[in-house]
């Protein structure tokens, strides 16, 4: 705070900073979130663990910044937490595509296609798992072991609207309101989080079928 | 056929091939399929519209080849079309599931990540519109009108399916057996096939909300 900057940010950093998220990456692309801890990845950097919280939060606030993701994925999920069960499915319908439509939407397509065409995925496979869908996995565990098939189902659904809608441009959903789409898609959300699944589905118990 | 070879193809041919492919892949991603004649892919590859027909025969399996496709759409559509309405929603997953499972899975794989990381979707869209797509909105075009909306919810659905199982291998998905995964998605593509959808859908008649 010696001089006035427009972001408030101290001279000198960026480099400190780039390492971090460097660093971030390449053990979250590495080991996935749960095992890349901020200890590792600030000795990865060069520098003390504290500075790592001091730049970037929590790890995930840290895995946020390592995708240059344009939103905060911790305040969706706090507000799908509110949402009561039975209207989980249109919500997250709604709040996702709502964003994809907002002016940061095109940094979250352009992220998105940047993922596809990565050569390794696992750096989008360990955000994906660590924090929207273990968020889902978690709500929607009912019956217990459940919860991780429901999860990759609604990302399923959802990755392919936002290919549809936003890559492929495929109409009528490239343009269709998104009310409607809440209406269309929201069922099959619903169905995946909270519906009886036909199949024995992962963890459950040994099944007979081949 | 006056020297053997393996694959019976006369000698001296292939640049005259790559010529129309070329051609065929321009103006497909210009105007679309539709629009897109032989005759004037022809004129494009500076060869006659018969010999077009000769080494592809329809336009159908024209763009097939030229989009490198390891399998004909085709043969796909002509078993989906003995199959009853109220089986079509599993028999999609399993068909096309056992597809990128097949050895050519390999192929067409590369193929999708291929498109999603072009600058330019148009082929793409044009080839799934015009051929897997169109199959499904006139088949599924009950009430009329509604045969668009159908389709394209149905491509979303596979398109997620295949980007989660086959390019994030995202678990439980990636490693499912593929009756467990017609038993979970199946049903979604069954509603969007034939179910009533909620909502006013494309091409219907004027809908009182906004």
């Amino acid at each position: 705070m010696t001089e006035p900057t427009r972001t408030g940010r101290r001279p000198g950093t960026s480099s400190t900073r780039e390492a971090i998220l460097t660093a971030a990456r390449e053990r979250f692309a590495e080991v996935g979130f749960d095992k890349a801890s901020i200890r590792s990845i600030a000795s990865a950097a060069g520098v003390d663990p504290a500075l790592v919280h001091h730049y970037f939060g929590t790890k995930q606030q840290l895995l946020t910044a390592a995708l240059d993701l344009p939103i905060d994925p911790e305040a969706i999920l706090a507000t799908l937490a509110a949402v009561p069960d039975e209207l989980l499915g249109e919500t997250v319908v709604r709040l996702i595509v709502g964003i994809w439509d907002s002016p940061v939407g095109v940094r979250a397509v352009a992220a998105f296609r940047a993922i596809l065409s990565s050569a390794d995925p696992s750096l989008a496979r360990s955000f994906l798992l660590e924090v929207p869908l273990r968020a889902i996995r978690d709500r929607a565990d009912n019956p217990p072991g459940t919860g991780a098939t429901r999860a990759a189902l609604v990302g399923s659904q959802m990755g392919g609207l936002l290919l549809a809608r936003k890559v492929l441009e495929l109409e009528p959903l490239a343009s269709m309101p998104v009310d409607e789409l809440a209406d269309l898609v929201g069922p099959t959300l619903q169905r995946y989080l909270t519906g009886e699944l036909a199949a024995p589905v992962a963890g459950g118990a040994a099944s007979p079928q081949k």
